[in-house]
């Protein structure tokens, strides 16, 4: 009885700089690569659709990066967020296992989305452009980049898939209640847009086409630019405030993890809670007192769905970074560029590669990943809502149930081992999964191996 | 810059004791009456349905009632929670006004209801009761219980309005992820619901069907207790940990309100946070150092929906607490019990009486009110959400109204007051209100004065 449960900082304690992994990787990450030219892609090239200052994040090979104090004032509306010792959990799994968790529900968007959108609604404002313009699937990333653009002023136009944009209309709210303009794509304005509905006035739309037509209005207008929510280095550089922030926690507890849990789509947000952590192991020390935990044997786990298992079954090599093949390639463990996953809850998981920072620390055997079924990862979600409380994202689940199996097997061996596992948001806008769960009407897809086969057999030669 | 947002407390500075107004009223509160002997309720009237330890509370005029331990663990969840000051908002108004608001949104269900929920819970299982009943409108009340009683091993079944239930599943959802069985009323499980079904197959229910489901199984079952979720005293009671809170933080940042706004249904959420205050103010003095400012002049307004005036035009006078006419008669502000006001969107304000205590405070002078019209107070949700970026309930937007009024009213006279608001919630789930808003297809509808004034009619003459 009264032990303590969340451990807070103060907002000065916000980090004053982010934490750039690139300067501690045992070899430089592998470039990418201009599909025209097959070279390395040049700043230049990238003009056009992102912020100088962006660009330069890219490529830095500076360990720690300013953070300006226009975005630390915006993080004050929610940062630092808490960490959560989950203590009831563990109670009811009667695990000698400290079990702790993040908390990004907290901020208003309700994930760890706006880390990275208030940054890059910063540096486009500096660089005097007025408007931004991205695709958004489920909504979350748009949703997120409202938020941010609406703090500086910046007005915000968002392709959202078709499909979404009908069947999920709260996070369009969420958009028009903080003043971007959502529109469904394909859209009529734009030619990409056009073309598509040209074929098919019903189309549903795929995150493909609302790509390019983001892409398409960057290009087109002087003062316009294109954001992306995860995948690119410089965005999960702005997400290691959870990360730094954790390091200071766990300092605060006189404690450090023995293994960390968190779900891959892209990769941004379990990035931005490990990479700090994953620096120290790089390193071999610590900037913190680790209470006698040897950083060289921290684990760190990827979880992801077995229907899109990029880590687990993908094969690491240069393919395009989206779906429609717009992007330069990237070298990363793809399921294909062309691949298209099975409709499972966890949207923000459905992506057929991963960051390309990540997928190096894989390669490296800096972290390892499992891959889990829907059925099992509500399950876990279940569990945590009973002990804990909050109702966490669909996506979130997958690292709920490596967490919590991780902790039973503690219980077995008697091991008192630090489990921190990254809670990347609430599940408000996913109850209707929570309700498909309960009814035992979710799908455990199979991973249809002979698709992903096809779409590998398409990427470059390079 | 670098100016400080959120005023936090540690979790050790959780309240150890719930503050009752009761012992610093001027005159006692009158006593609820007895509809069939016309004599006030004893405590052994109200046993069959209430735990013993709350009908204590319920009539106590003890300063000060100890908060279990186990309900302090509970309350570590999410408590103590912060206290904003609004800088953004003031720099958008350019007000030199100080504007304040708690944050009850970031309790799992995502409003200030469990603050009592887990209490009632907790008297629950330790006089050893199995099950506590209740009834939901919306499902906001309901899903508080479910929580409370999730974590305290008790069973918690719920009766939902019919017509909610299915226009609104996802806080039904909530309740069934959190264990609580929630049936759509009336239900063929009751006597009470059978007869109305038998009537009407398709009835959509009301809450006062809703109420005497639940009531009637509490009074048929051994170890099943009934629960209410605002206007009992004991609830008010509970609710006091946001306010003493809350005076801690003024403390800390050396300041005190001039003036404090909530929205007002039944009343506990505003009673929650201002009956700490209100209590300096009877007093004539405070326990903690109010920076100059006098206890006496502080100013208390609740809000209220233009179409539900209970405080603004209802007549103080003795009238059931619920619609159907199954509790005691409760000396409020009244619209007359069988008042239906009209579907406005704060579904939480939709009440035709208030709390006892609020109404004695009112007629003695101590507090005031205003009320408004829907689309008046969305659009100060929306500037709120513009500004603050949280997205609050449509309750919360009533008192949202009031403060930004008065901080324009400062910014016309130059005067620096101290403004606070009671933000007791998100709006996640009630985004369509906010479409409905911005689409212009909001209603602002009439009170309608003489279905209240037939509902008065038949108000008991005592």
């Amino acid at each position: 009885m009264g032990k303590q449960i969340k451990y807070m900082l103060d907002e000065d304690k916000i980090p004053k700089k982010w934490y750039n992994i690139q300067a501690d990787l045992p070899t430089p990450l592998d470039p990418p690569i201009n599909p025209k030219t097959k070279n390395p892609v040049e700043p230049e090239d990238l003009a056009p659709i992102f912020p100088m200052e962006l660009i330069k994040q890219e490529i830095s090979t500076d360990r720690w990066i300013p953070i300006p104090e226009e975005v630390r004032e915006v993080y004050r509306l929610w940062r630092p967020t808490p960490l959560y010792r989950a203590r009831r959990l563990e109670e009811a799994l009667e695990t000698p296992a400290k079990m702790y968790y993040n908390w990004e529900g907290v901020s208003p968007p309700g994930s760890h989305k706006p880390n990275t959108s208030v940054a890059q609604a910063y540096y486009n404002k500096k660089e005097g452009n007025e408007k931004i313009t991205t695709e958004t699937g489920a909504g979350q990333w748009g949703s997120a980049l409202a938020f941010g653009t609406m703090l500086f002023g910046l007005d915000a136009e968002i392709y959202m898939v078709s499909a979404s944009y009908d069947q999920k209309p709260y996070r369009k709210i969420l958009m028009e209640t903080w003043g971007a303009n959502c529109y469904p794509s394909p859209s009529d304005r734009t030619e990409s847009g056009r073309e598509v509905l040209k074929g098919d006035p019903d189309s549903p739309g795929s995150l493909g086409v609302a790509i390019s037509e983001a892409i398409e209005i960057a290009m087109k207008e002087e003062t316009t630019k294109y954001a992306l929510g995860s995948v690119l280095n410089y965005v999960l550089l702005h997400q290691t405030v959870q990360g730094l922030e954790c390091k200071k926690q766990f300092e605060m507890i006189g404690d450090y993890p023995d293994h960390i849990f968190g779900c891959t789509g892209g990769g941004s947000n379990f990035a931005g809670l490990f990479l700090p952590f994953a620096g120290d192991k790089l390193r071999g020390e610590s900037d913190i007192n680790t209470a006698g935990h040897d950083v060289q044997d921290l684990k760190i786990t990827h979880c992801e769905p077995a229907s899109c298992p990029t880590l687990t079954k993908g094969l690491y090599l240069y393919d395009h970074g989206d779906a429609a093949g717009y992007t330069p390639y990237l070298k990363m463990h793809s399921l294909g560029h062309s691949f298209i996953p099975p409709p499972i809850h966890a949207g923000g998981l459905r992506y057929h590669g991963d960051a390309p920072i990540l997928c190096k620390l894989q390669k490296e055997g800096v972290t390892d990943a499992v891959a889990f079924h829907q059925n099992e990862t509500f399950k876990a979600a279940h569990t945590f809502a009973q002990a804990e409380g909050f109702v966490i994202a669909p996506e979130t689940s997958h690292c709920a149930k490596a967490w919590i199996d991780e902790a039973l097997k503690c219980k077995k061996t008697g091991e008192q081992k630090t489990l921190l596992m990254a809670n990347s948001g609430h599940g408000h806008f996913d109850l209707g999964a929570y309700e498909a769960y309960h009814k035992g009407e979710l799908i455990d897809y199979e991973y249809p191996k002979e698709l992903a086969e096809k779409a590998l057999a398409e990427a470059p030669d390079i």
